[in-house]
């Protein structure tokens, strides 16, 4: 058996007979083990979908024809197959290969994916392209059936559906989202699961048409019709085998084994004899073949480094994360205040929600991947007295936008985001960074938007928004923070000053404080008078500007447009000051304006200017070209 | 008969016969009619589901019993019944009743919608807040198939399936959400339209149930079983009538005749009487009763003032709307480019895209209701080399945000936006103004963001944005604009200047520009010396600021919170300026941050000090005070 790194791939794929694709599966699950187990990544999606991807790259040529990987965390075998396997252990890492397909990796990457349920709809715009175009290639959406559950999947079928555009949907079906799978849909599909459908059709089929004087496989239209003709016939009544389908004008094959290869060719060379949408049902096993995934996929989703053998994770930080906490916040508001109930869309456990939901599993609700319906579900709940929260990701919220400002906002209902991952989050890259937040919230009306700095402050907002009885967004990182449980903090809906007030004050935005204080330090150290102001209260903002301040300084885990830095910069333009006092300048740090790659917060935040050092010599650089402009005056700041 | 207004509804309604009720029916519409053609609103919507609200408010007790309609501008009748009738006069009057469900106005009103395929999910919301307080009432979504189509109906139905909640979703399917309707689900419920599954399905068990001893029809819950017994032997194999909503986890009832009283409360009734997730599918007619309406249902959907007689429109302007001169542009553009493709949803002939489909039916795409789709249906086009224009409200964008940032400017794809109805709207209020999208445009990566001050402006924006080859949004107002066909403009990316630089300088964005005009008249007639920027380009920010000003003034028909004025003043702030040139000062004019009521724009902007006389108020207020406080220096302007 060759090393993988020694195969002209996609290419050596084609003559390539199924034992040696077994084989091949094997070395590309040793493979993914071995790499992802250095570099962390999505271990049990792609494990999952290993032969899957083999017959795709048999039997589609890529990139003539077109797959759009929805998601896309599932992309790892796909990029070893198409020229990247020796890139692996750069995975994730700087500068190195990204988790996701990106098309300037490789043109076999036909779409940037990121976020659910969008490759439905990708298809539906390159098939109706290619044909308005007279061209003739595939178009393939790969979408998992935890995808399926969202609202843009749906309006992707549907249209399809109508246009009737040939475009190929294979549900990869694991019974899984991250968490297991949630709603009438993901039911439906468990009882088709369980189901003879596809492989008595195509032996109903097979035999029928063979009996068929002069008709073949290659009368791919005439077959179909006749497919049509006897499929409900075909069917076993208590599940209808892809009625569901068949009625958002889907020709459905299925549920075809995802691990075994040469049912997966039969059945994807038939749906592309088709012209047709057709719709390929794919039973897969998410983390196939490696026995700690298959115990536990949801924790082999996405993952640190971790030992191979034990699965156990590498390193383990001894202070809990911010998720945690929060879940751990969480269980106690609602210990007090039965009103309390807690909403994901799919993220239960990565939220820290694990507890809440065994502690008060009818107070629960995991809606799948449906960020629209979890929060005008939420503002349902809302408005017939009970108090939401609902934890969900900042790059995730952004697919709620619509139903904050109409559903939550504009009715002043209240209900608590806990926006988790927000800001830089690191490998994850450009699709999940949670840098819009504090842009996307502070401009709704009636919006209250928090910064906590630590567990204890996160502690204090929970219990302040929901005494608020109006929307609340308490935003923090990915990763660890600290919290000492003998400390009471208590919040006050104000900004809470560290350092006192310097002609330099550094206003730093809730966790940035770490950051801002390393800034004071430095400046200190050069001889400068600093202050330091914890922001906790991004929205309404808190104005309370020291006499003394010459030069604000905002820290802040959020892009510059329309964030913290330039609302306040506008607020103090605008402000009213007592006679004779100067208005401060403010000198905004935060991510520029472009989507950030990934690679660690650390390497991107030196790259982008945000590491303590570089913010401080930026400062000082300001402050020398101000002290030179006002030559002749007395200089800008003094200088102790 | 006694008059509407004589009623004491909806007690009144209780006792009522058929026959009486059918009086009434009658009443409202004449009513509806009087009414609607003073003030202008939504006729047919409204005249389509008279008997359905009817037997609505019979069968169930509101406000006990929850309605929540969706969209909410088929809820006339709805506040007819519940008190509202003598406040038609004022129907989307300023300080008058508004056009949507409005809980300030009514204990009735369950829910404020205005926004597309909420109402499920807000129904599971306050079905599961009603479970967990076990208190004893029916939720009640009242759902448009076009608004079906959206993603967050589908959300809101696979959640309920699951729960098994008990919520009753009436499907009001005209076979129209605004235009015909679009997508396989709409061809779906067609199929069924044209069914005998209700009545044959009622018949078929009362006759069954009638035939077993001591079985009644209060016996819901067995029935509800006999039924999923017999429901698929029933089902005639062309239409499989409701397999796609029993797939859902819900019990179907329908078609039923949306005009017939007697049908309605008999499934009402049956609805009302199980314990489970049910939808009733409700056939009606868009415009019943009014010939003028049932022939032109989109143009009687949301009208102005018409003449009851011919149902021609009162008053017509003599310059074009903006929407139809996008429209007409769009086809010069795709006369030359065959790259060019337009996409709507559900919007075509409200967004002027009419003559388009008319002219390049194979390059026009209505999603439907779909706007996130629509958004990410246009990246897969633009990814293939196409050139999409969307056509979409600008409140309506607020749906496709996550698709903007993750899909669209991402990619960095050659979609350009045709944002229209942005800024305040008028009558149709809250839910509807389109102020909040220089906010969230302004701040995504990429994404250019032009404001045209007339029709010339608009169509060398619209040549240059299909130039540029990147994310570009184009936003302009309701209503009509100036246009001059003998007229050449061309954009250069860069703002214009209208008049030449004063001390003051106005800087109004886009159809802003007559405002800023006219504040620019006022002030000079009080011996101000003043500038007048047309600031055709919000993003990238054009910071031609002269060397003249003392203070800026920046107008802009969107919130302030993350608008132009705020980026500008911030920029400002921290821009360097050559040596001894005084930073300006800046001062917005724009939607304060709150939801703005309905009214007419010149109310509104009244209200919210808008109007240039109040704007140049309000300026000669700031300069007092600034001279005041300067008192001793120079003053802060000179006045000539």
């Amino acid at each position: 058996m060759k090393d993988l790194l020694e195969y002209n791939f996609p290419e050596d794929l084609k003559g390539m007979s199924i034992h040696e694709m077994e084989l091949l599966s094997s070395s590309i699950r040793s493979f993914l083990i071995d790499k992802i187990s250095e570099t962390g990544g999505h271990v049990a999606s792609n494990l999952g979908v290993v032969e899957l991807t083999l017959a795709l790259h048999q039997v589609f040529d890529s990139p003539k024809d077109k797959f759009i990987w929805d998601v896309g965390h599932q992309s790892y075998v796909h990029k070893i197959l198409t020229g990247r396997a020796d890139q692996f252990d750069s995975l994730r890492q700087f500068g190195g290969l990204s988790g996701f397909p990106k098309a300037h990796e490789s043109e076999h990457d036909a779409y940037d994916t990121g976020h659910s349920s969008v490759s439905i709809s990708v298809a539906a715009g390159m098939a109706a392209a290619r044909d308005l175009k007279e061209e003739d290639h595939e178009v393939i959406a790969i979408i998992g059936d935890g995808s399926l559950t969202g609202g843009l999947a749906f309006e992707g079928l549907n249209n399809i559906g109508e246009t009737r555009s040939k475009v190929i949907v294979i549900l990869n079906d694991n019974g899984m989202s991250i968490s297991p799978n949630i709603g009438s849909v993901s039911q439906y599909l468990g009882r088709l699961r369980t189901s003879k459908g596809y492989l008595g059709t195509k032996k109903f089929i097979k035999e029928r048409v063979a009996s068929i004087p002069n008709v073949g496989y290659s009368i791919a239209k005439g077959l179909a019709t006749f497919k049509n003709d006897v499929k409900y016939s075909m069917m076993d009544h208590n599940n209808h085998g892809g009625a569901f389908f068949e009625e958002l004008g889907f020709t459905y094959f299925g549920p075809v084994d995802g691990h075994n290869l040469e049912d997966l060719q039969d059945v994807l060379q038939r749906a592309k004899s088709l012209d047709e949408p057709v719709l390929v049902h794919v039973k897969t096993i998410k983390g196939k073949g490696y026995i700690n995934a298959e115990k536990h996929p949801d924790k082999f989703h996405g993952i640190a480094p971790f030992d191979k053998t034990t699965g156990a994770l590498k390193s383990q930080s001894t202070n809990p994360s911010w998720s945690k906490l929060a879940g751990q916040f969480a269980c106690r508001l609602a210990e007090e205040n039965p009103d309390i109930v807690a909403i994901t869309a799919a993220m239960g456990d990565a939220t820290g929600l694990g507890p809440f939901a065994q502690q008060f599993p009818k107070r629960f609700f995991d809606v799948g991947i449906a960020e629209e319906h979890a929060l005008t579900f939420a503002a349902g709940l809302a408005k017939s007295g009970m108090k939401p929260l609902v934890a969900i990701y900042s790059s995730f919220l952004q697919r709620g936008y619509d139903q904050l400002v109409e559903d939550i906002c504009l009715q002043n209902l209240p209900v608590v985001f806990l926006v988790d991952r927000a800001g830089c989050v690191g490998a994850d890259g450009e699709t999940h960074h949670g840098v819009f937040d504090l842009s996307f919230l502070s401009h709704i009306p009636g919006m209250t938007v928090l910064t906590p700095k630590d567990g204890n402050q996160l502690q204090a907002m929970m219990e302040y928004a929901v005494s608020l009885g109006t929307p609340c967004a308490i935003r923090y990182p990915r990763g660890t923070t600290v919290y000492d449980n003998d400390i009471t903090s208590i919040y006050l809906g104000r900004n809470l000053r560290e350092e006192q007030a310097g002609a330099i004050d550094i206003w730093a935005v809730g966790s940035m404080l770490e950051c801002g204080r390393k800034v004071s330090e430095i400046l200190k150290s050069r001889g400068f008078q600093t202050g330091l102001v914890n922001v906790t209260t991004v929205k309404p903002m808190d104005l309370s500007v020291s006499p003394d301040s010459r030069l604000i300084i905002t820290i802040e885990d959020n892009v510059l447009e329309g964030g913290f830095g330039q609302r306040l910069s506008a607020e103090i333009a605008s402000m009213k000051l007592p006679d004779k006092q100067e208005r401060p300048q403010v000198l905004s740090f935060g991510w520029p304006d472009m989507f950030v790659e990934h690679g660690s917060v650390g390497q991107l935040q030196d790259k982008y200017g945000l590491t303590p050092e570089k913010i401080a010599e930026r400062i000082c650089e300001e402050i020398e070209g101000k002290t030179r402009r006002f030559t002749g005056k007395k200089g800008f700041l003094s200088i102790t």
